[in-house]
């Protein structure tokens, strides 16, 4: 299990790292980041893993969202995944929400994608094991979150995973893939037609079958274009409710989708999570 | 004298737009940043110019440089203005230190750059009354600021013209384009070969003609591999001493020449700027 550094960059003290490193989850190489703060010789860290949305590598929030501060400030290693495998004999689709960039943090069972996508396996059991063994990570004290198609792919890890993480928050995350475009293609060809098999994938289908967290933040635009016909936040509103499961999902004035919104929460998000690791 | 919105986005409960206008200085459109925080209507706010480096557009500090937090917080106006102008009929150079982005904040005598490249114009006078007319900014209590090619441009902008800026500092400036190979060959091919008439693009010579600041604050990473043949902090320590100049300037350890460092003492330059605000 070795990695290669691509880039080392001294900030706020500590050191952001981009890594590349062969998978056996998706067959393919990875890449991924890793913010460590200035530390005590062999002191372990907590663990904050942020899941990106649409679009995005590793990357975006590596240099929009405004962690490293606050990350530095409370001891707190940040991890920022790639969304979904990489390379030219990796399959892909013309739209931006399926395929490359796109991996919805699931394990595909339909082709082409069966081979490759297996974002699920990597996020949950591959990746925090190579965390564990080339970082100063303490894997008892992890917390993680996301935006959009990220915010989604924490809740249903957290869900599924219960114990494995001591917080969960997101920013403006998918809640119910079942019903919205997004997740209809997606888990549609990811997964297939039986929508049964979706609702592993589905953080208020999860909630309604029983899985509970201690408690959840998550931070939503009302200015979001996405808000009304992909994101719909009042579905795990209503979820939580119906399930009596603690969450504070707050309805913030005027911000959109964008890492300018991200990066206004980010600090306060990495406080809460802080407080819990 | 108007402008066009490219983009608002509302951001640590301010907004941070990007707007387009046609410059009469340079002949072209131009692109440029303003974040304006938060504020009681009528009120006026001090504003904070940052002046980028090479190869940046108005975007790079937008989305890499950390500083709406702080500006929000201490309720400065942040201007980031494009690094040179742009267009099809703007001639260019192979390289990316000389021509489009890199206009290095000179008025251009030599042609083919004359017609177009007037940064300083542009940067000393028409952005300044564009953002006096378009943005809630007193223009009585104005800082500047930079990275490289544009800490250079904020010193010798302040040098040359005294009282207009109540606050200078600069992030890894080049600190003497006579003395190293950038300044060689952007104010030999925008100025010519006379070199007498570099001096007044230079921060070193300005200060040994007789400028003065009143203070400045310069953040250095020792860790930058443009340190030696480039910058030469050391020239402008030099300069400070022998004319008497009070200056702080910080060599910061391990750091290097990018937006990581720049994040990183962004809001003390900001905390530094308000004080004297």
């Amino acid at each position: 299990m070795s990695i290669e550094t691509v880039s080392k960059n001294k900030s706020f003290g500590g050191v952001q790292g981009v890594y590349k490193h062969r998978s056996s989850a998706t067959g393919t190489d990875m890449t991924f980041a890793v913010y460590v703060p200035e530390h005590a010789p062999g002191a372990k860290l907590p663990v904050l893993w942020y899941l990106s949305g649409l679009t995005c590598t590793h990357a975006n929030v590596m240099e929009k969202g405004e962690y490293r501060r606050a990350c530095a400030e409370r001891g707190v290693i940040f991890v920022a995944p790639d969304t979904s495998p990489r390379g030219d004999d990796v399959p892909d689709d013309e739209g931006y929400d399926f395929g490359k960039g796109a991996g919805f943090y699931v394990d595909a069972t339909q082709e082409p994608w069966a081979k490759h996508f297996r974002m699920r396996s990597y996020i949950e059991q591959e990746l925090p094991e190579l965390i564990a063994a080339q970082f100063p990570a303490d894997m008892a004290r992890q917390g993680i979150t996301g935006h959009s198609m990220g915010g989604h792919g924490a809740l249903t890890i957290a869900l599924r995973n219960p114990g494995r993480f001591k917080s969960t928050s997101a920013f403006a995350p998918i809640v119910s893939p079942l019903n919205c475009p997004w997740g209809e293609k997606a888990l549609g060809g990811y997964i297939g037609a039986d929508r049964s098999a979706w609702r592993e994938y589905d953080a208020c289908a999860l909630i309604e079958d029983g899985a509970h967290l201690p408690d959840l933040l998550v931070d939503q635009g009302t200015a979001d274009n996405f808000l009304d016909e992909q994101l719909k936040t009042h579905l795990l509103d209503e979820a939580c409710r119906q399930a009596d499961m603690p969450a504070t999902i707050r309805m913030q004035e005027g911000y959109d989708h964008s890492y300018f919104f991200i990066s206004t929460f980010m600090a306060e998000h990495i406080a809460w999570h802080a407080e819990r690791l």
